[in-house]
């Protein structure tokens, strides 16, 4: 049995965690870190735990958890696990962090974006960015450190990842239009995320200027080839969970000048995809929507050709605490150890 | 391995079936019904269920069901099941009746209350109401018809039962004001229950002459040993999931003129309820909610006495299609055929 | 034009008074009092005013207020009023509480159920609690103190006040079950109202000890003259705006034993609201509904009678933030100034 | 007093006429046409205007309308006015059309994205397009027909049309990527427009092929002086009301190869509607979000450089029932008639 231990076990995306691995058969929950939370019952912050979890909450003590546990999973603020991380609890234990603290290469990029010194940059070079079906191979039992990827990114990435792979898009006209459920803002006490602020409203935020457009960047670059310099969006949605991003591009035309089918570009999505259980390429015609794979690892996929203007109109839909956070951190998890990848995350889309 | 089959597993219910059923490792379903999408792929009816579910919808056959499967679920409108049900069908398969045609014993008061002629009263006496935490006895092998009680029922029914059994309180003054979801209206086109009209809004609805009355009453006077006629109000929530009740009640008084006390409450619901695993009776001060039960086959309960006016207020919570439809019957399922009464059942309730 | 002075502008029921003053002919906002976002312009923190009011906000500074401004309303914590109010500010200015420093005029149960002392007692016999369909006469010129009722207050006595008042119903048994938009909630920044908490669920809070409950017992005992206690739980549903009440009582029977009629209770209905303009006592059958009021000063009541139980079901609907808070402030102070009732008030409901 | 006759009254945007029409000083709704609904009181379809309308539903009877009204509001499904305009009824009465009958001036664009026949082109060539901003001077007393722009269509011309007409962007590579409350739906009775699905969802449809495109397309390309192809994608968003147009467009350098600044491109906003009413320029930073202009008839419009991709995102928020509907109609009405053009519509944005 896998010990586990999560710091930050309190937010939303640690208590997807919980959830998630309540039904893991080979691992199990042993340290629930909540410095809000200290000695209270977990079950006493998350109700629908009672009787399930009968754990207190314990301090955020990465030293000792290492000592006591085989894998950490941090899902924490920017800053958290590099002002901490050490070789010697990197010796100890495997890390899956559910923040962007090792998701980013280049340093002096983390750093605009996220307008926070790096304090542990030594171990950049080592992390894997952990989207599992882009890096499979590299996350393996020798793997130490797996940089989860950020929700808005899986979706953003997947959805656009074969055709950028295969170089049929110009990747200079790629826009993310994205749009989020609200568990993405977290639970902190902030007016603007009250109910009756996000309620009956829809707005961009964070344009031009939010931090996961550089994570993009970097991981659509090493799949097309070159810089990516691409315009994301992000919306809040009145609705809990979900995201749901749609994809502007202009079509690389063939020699003839024509553009390519719909049967090409559903080739070069199904060679990707074909075999993966989590992302769904969708049968001709059906949009993705968010309630689809709500409570799910899944990410459906699915794109129009618009003769008329010559672009490809991508959209990518995943629920943002499991795919886009728990679920995905718990598929590294199990690469990381070797065990079936989708143990634990047979989870039926929930509807309605 | 059970072969089960739906009629209705189109609706919200039926759909809920699925899902749980997918996830049941002695049973599996091999008939779609569905007048509605006969022909139809499932997963075009409900995209979640894409790469999940292969099967296409079939017709509503009883007959014809009762020769290949094992145990049929009918999640249809009231009156189906009693107009085809026949001796030789239930000589060949179990029902589970997500309807209500075979919860109220009275035939008389099943017609006032439906408004509809009841076509095979012959088969009452034998249908055993399955609320497996009261009649858990009386559902066993050589059990053919059970009659899967209602949302709203078995909420009402289990939070105040214990008190009934017990005669702690006065049940002429019995008032239950229930509040539920919208999926428990149903997947049909109707004004009402549009997105606009639902969102935004509270009303109350079948204000002193809701269907679920005399179900509720005839349940709780097989408890308290007498005929029982209480209020029901119930009224719909902007929200997909969950029932909630809120139930009032005037304590009898003890000899000395005072009232009973939080413990010896307490101790009444903990016999009923202290090994029941879908019962959790709450700690003090903490009311059911229904965010905490949703996706689950929970029921949370829990009781506030008032010592100002001599009532208590006791509440309950559920998930209108888990434990108020879908995963009871599949609790009754698995009684019926010896299982392990929470086979399928294992779901971690979803928050947020 | 009458000088208005806010004192709280920037909350729920101060922002409602700023939509509902711009609309008012005789009335103009001269100082928008937020201790919070002092210098800040109005609009920066409600951007629905951009355009609209171009004033900054200013301190909560009451003396210099009632230098300034005819008549100050106060939407501001309990406590704030009665600690800062002197004779000589009332000897300037007059006030429209929006707070329940001075609804219940007995110290005690106002000390014993808000848990802070009063600090301004002397000032409580001269304060007129301004519910205007049943304390009008009371409300002129020469009144300096308005208590402007609680939001779940007004609905709870509008809806009951004819019958308690006509002695048709037995006031032992009346239990009010509230439900209310999370507006009524405040804008105060705290986890129970993040929209992920609030969303999708439902939940009674203050279970027999919410502060609204003895100021309903007390209108409503001077109406049916004698003491009352009641059972009041209030529920916090997912929506923005509204209040549905739906209350309970045992009808008293008449000398034969038979029940009041339908015609016979709505006669003194209409007795008592028939004139009034906010009050809309609904057709038979139809049920009041919060979508149906937002957004204006009406309460929508209406009532079943359930033979089988001798009870009537009394329902009322209102928008919290208007006839709840705001639009009864601005119908006290149209009274106070001897206005038309009604001026600015004229507010078509809107829906969807 | 101007009489006004409205066909399809009981939509969502016949309501919403109703409801702002009740406000108008010189007009009054003397015919409320329902084919749905006749001989009905309005208010038992609506039970907000309880007490305020009295009226009784009535026939959709063009012919019989024109003799009695002096304007005629058509809230119809595409093809009605088509189908039983003559010259007849329009040299008796003005017709302002919310249907997309009349605003697209080639025929063979109109029944090409709508797939129908169209009836009475002959009244094409007299139709003004009547985003009153845009086309002000041309909806004069002399003008018999209306067209009143589509919700997506009104919110993505304004956002984007003073740079469109500067030729500050290059339009061939124009994206709009708009979202919308539900209402726009309308009051059909159609499943995936009811509570369960549509709520806790977010999805794209009529992606390339949605019927506003090519109304967008013509307006834009007559301000930018030749053809226009643009990507639009709608999105049904969990709420009643608003549109939120998130669009992107590379702008164009200046001879020196910079790109326009924040300053330059805001005074180009400003040209254009510095002076309007309902539209309104919001200061830098601030995002248009569709809360602020709920239930107003303000669009609200900003915009962001993106110096790393040289793009420019325009944003713009409108409540599709006013502005996008039925204010619009009522700004129409009062073009046509020479009245003050916010006449009615002086409605303060309505949060939370």
């Amino acid at each position: 049995m896998i010990k586990v231990g999560i710091i930050g076990s309190t937010g939303y995306a640690g208590e997807e965690l919980v959830r998630i691995l309540t039904g893991h058969r080979q691992a199990e929950v042993v340290w629930y870190g909540s410095r809000s939370y200290i000695d209270k019952k977990y079950y006493q912050v998350y109700q629908n735990m009672f009787q399930i979890v009968e754990d207190v909450c314990r301090d955020d003590d990465l030293a000792e958890l290492a000592d006591q546990v085989d894998v950490i999973f941090t899902a924490t603020p920017q800053g958290f696990l590099a002002g901490l991380l050490t070789e010697e609890i990197l010796s100890k234990v495997k890390i899956v962090d559910l923040s962007a603290d090792f998701r980013i290469k280049d340093v002096a990029v983390y750093e605009k974006w996220y307008g926070i010194e790096h304090k542990s940059p030594q171990f950049l070079p080592e992390a894997v960015y952990g989207l599992c079906e882009i890096n499979r191979d590299k996350i393996t039992s020798s793997t130490r450190l797996v940089a989860n990827p950020g929700c808005y990114t899986t979706c953003s990435i997947l959805t656009a990842y074969p055709l950028v792979k295969e170089g049929l898009i110009d990747l200079s006209t790629l826009i993310i239009d994205a749009k989020s459920g609200t568990s993405g803002a977290g639970r902190g006490a902030k007016v603007p995320n009250l109910f009756c602020e996000v309620n009956e409203n829809i707005k961009a935020y964070g344009v031009a200027s939010h931090r996961h457009t550089p994570e993009i960047e970097e991981q659509l670059g090493y799949a097309g080839g070159g810089q990516v310099a691409l315009s994301f969006t992000p919306h809040l949605v009145p609705m809990n969970r979900g995201i749901l991003v749609t994809e502007y591009a202009s079509l690389r035309r063939k020699e003839d000048g024509s553009l390519p089918s719909y049967e090409e570009i559903k080739a070069v999505y199904d060679k990707y995809y074909g075999k993966e259980k989590f992302v769904r390429v969708l049968e001709k015609g059906a949009c993705p929507e968010t309630r689809w794979v709500e409570g799910s690892n899944y990410v459906d996929v699915n794109f129009v050709i618009d003769e008329r203007t010559g672009r490809i109109i991508m959209m990518g839909a995943l629920d943002n605490l499991v795919k886009g956070a728990a679920g995905q951190a718990v598929q590294n998890m199990n690469l990381l150890f070797g065990l079936e990848e989708s143990e634990g995350l047979d989870l039926v889309p929930c509807f309605p």
